[in-house]
């Protein structure tokens, strides 16, 4: 049986209508016996005049009980089933720096670490070590290690302790064991094959670690401890799936990262929505659907600071009407997943939405916030259909059936 | 693609977090142009206030429409999904009387019947014979009956004109044919093999027919009318597939058995609400998840009897602050579907449910009932979806997706 997903390509139509999809990330929160969520808390009278003048709706994200990874939340809104598709952490590592992970690629997360004199993990961050002295170390061993042809190293600077190590060549495989053992007071794991084609990616990995050894001595962060080996997992391009030219704007690398790799032009990296907006207003002209992502509320939210979650959604509130009055066909705000400051990390709960457009409809909800959301025109779907919603609702979607 | 329910075993992570789960058997009712449902006209103040210290939803057992079974009702609060997992109506009848069902055992229901002098089916269920009667026939036919080694027969009295037939030994197979013609004036069926491999089996069932019919010769019960046959089907554990050490509680065999089906730890039965709450009490200590069954609110509304179904559920509201007391990380208190007296039986309306915690959420619901949980934070979810919410709000699953 075909999943009703699986229909949007086919029914896909052009069109020269415009989407505008505004991703508050960690969106979501919950009321607790001490507080309302942020969103209820928040002074939005603009987002609330769009909800009153639009439909509203909650969604969970990936499943009831399942909290999504950043990756699974952005695909669920862009449509891509997240139990489906998947991104992998080594391509949202990539995406996380902005490097162009190419097919065949093998990625690793990397951290900077400290070894004792026996070679025992005696910190896992290295002292979180700064971001400059990251910078210097990846370029002295990118310098002095030598994989001997056998692969092409990138090590690329993340931020504090992180990092990204890429091996490109022919013949590579992500089937490698992590060497961060998760603990102290251990040696790191050796890399190991974990299928019999990877055996030549872990010699090489082996060989890297041996050097990094001798490179590092003497260094406070003198090792580096890999985990999730991964590659370039093909997923189909919002142009292919969609019929859809589609504008990514965020603030963070991992985000503009996540819209590359589903092939949408991506706008430089800012520092505020105000920013992203007017890269929105630059650009609207030359594309179908723009994605702009607001990272400040997910972080507010993992920080527990209730009141920042709360700033972080008024900064979008103030902006929100510039976009509005771009009058685009559908104008869809939400999140990737909630981030309810009291649980301090990604949650399952469901997360409010508000559309607006022609094609719409109107409900009595006139609030932005999870409790009159819940109430809404849309009621309770999974994050995956919003894309469809939006498409029908821009004009792009056919008739299914005859 | 997997489905959500397959996320949870990977997911799955070790906690010291309790849950503790109230099944109110068949609680859910339904508004008739008479009358409130029982849930709406039961004095419930206990349960009222958890209502208002959590969240509610209403949850569809199967799929809109499908009236469920005991098992099928209890897999799904189990968060196996019914339509994948089978407990197998031989287990289940296993599981009524307490049967330990192994591997390989096949298992029928039984009907003590009268026939006529020619054979035919006078009675299908001999008068209703009474419980002791049933317990004489068993043992007189268990001491008579000689399978020569065959299989090992097994019969035992469940209640009325009901009992529960195994068989144990070697390459047995349950691909027999029911004997029971569901009509009067007939011969009962022939067992005959509905698979090649059941030929054997097949023949000791006729065998041991025969013998009965000269065992019973003169009673007034004088024949055994088989159906279901079935064996045990493997289904993953509690341990296995939530790391969760469980303890069940309930006042009937059955529901016991089908706890002990999925690797609980069971109490022995107990006949009212308040001694199961004591069960809980005094192994608050050695498990993770509990199970309480009670009963009472289905055995009213299968006899149509709507005050006896709201004195069950206000037993349940003057014991539930006890369980409350112990501060479980997650408490859930539902139904495994519907039974609404006016109905006199099973149904497929939605069941109301509450759940509290400290990373639940709370939504406006302060009323324990079918409408106010409609409005409720949790929204209309499928029951198999109600384990993955437990979980996570006990912070026992990890992220899905990078």
């Amino acid at each position: 049986m075909p999943e009703p997903a699986d229909l949007i390509p086919e029914l896909a139509a052009l069109s020269t209508s415009k989407i505008v999809l505004v991703v508050m990330d960690g969106l979501g929160g919950v009321r607790t016996q001490d507080r309302a969520s942020e969103l209820s808390e928040a002074k939005t009278p603009s987002l609330d005049a769009l909800a009153a003048a639009g439909m509203s709706g909650v969604h969970t994200v990936v499943a009831p009980g399942i909290t999504p990874g950043s990756g699974a939340g952005h695909l669920a809104l862009f449509g891509y089933d997240p139990l489906v598709f998947e991104l992998g952490r080594g391509a949202l590592s990539a995406a996380g720096v902005g490097f162009a992970l190419k097919a065949g690629d093998v990625a690793a997360r990397v951290n900077f670490c400290t070894l004792d004199s026996s070679g025992n993990v005696l910190d896992r961050r290295a002292g979180r070590l700064s971001t400059e002295e990251n910078q210097r170390l990846c370029a002295k061993i990118l310098a002095e290690c030598d994989l001997g042809g056998r692969a092409e190293l990138s090590l690329q600077t993340e931020r504090d302790h992180r990092a990204l190590l890429v091996l490109r060549g022919d013949n590579l495989s992500p089937q490698v064991s992590d060497t961060d053992p998760q603990l102290v007071g251990v040696p790191p794991r050796e890399p190991s094959a974990l299928a019999e084609e990877a055996a030549g990616t872990a010699a090489v990995v082996a060989d890297l670690l041996s050097q990094v050894g001798r490179i590092l001595a003497g260094e406070s962060a003198n090792h580096l401890l890999l985990r999730g080996f991964d590659t370039l997992r093909p997923i189909p391009s919002f142009k292919q799936r969609y019929l859809l030219d589609a504008f990514g704007a965020a603030g963070y690398p991992m985000y503009l990262g996540i819209a590359r790799l589903l092939g949408m032009t991506v706008a430089p990296a800012t520092s505020t929505f105000d920013e992203q907006v007017a890269q929105l207003e630059s650009n609207y002209d030359g594309f179908d659907y723009f994605y702009l992502h607001h990272k400040k509320t997910d972080s507010a939210g993992e920080d527990g600071d209730f009141d920042s979650k709360v700033a972080a959604i008024e900064e979008v509130d103030q902006q929100i009407s510039r976009i509005a009055d771009l009058a685009p066909d559908v104008l869809c705000i939400t999140g990737d997943h909630a981030t309810p400051s009291p649980l301090r990390g990604h949650s399952w709960h469901p997360v409010p939405f508000l559309m607006l457009g022609q094609r719409v409809g109107v409900d009595a909800t006139a609030k932005f916030d999870e409790e009159s959301s819940r109430q809404g025109g849309f009621g309770h779907i999974l994050a995956k259909d919003l894309m469809a919603l939006m498409m029908a609702a821009a004009g792009r979607l056919t008739k299914f059936g005859a």
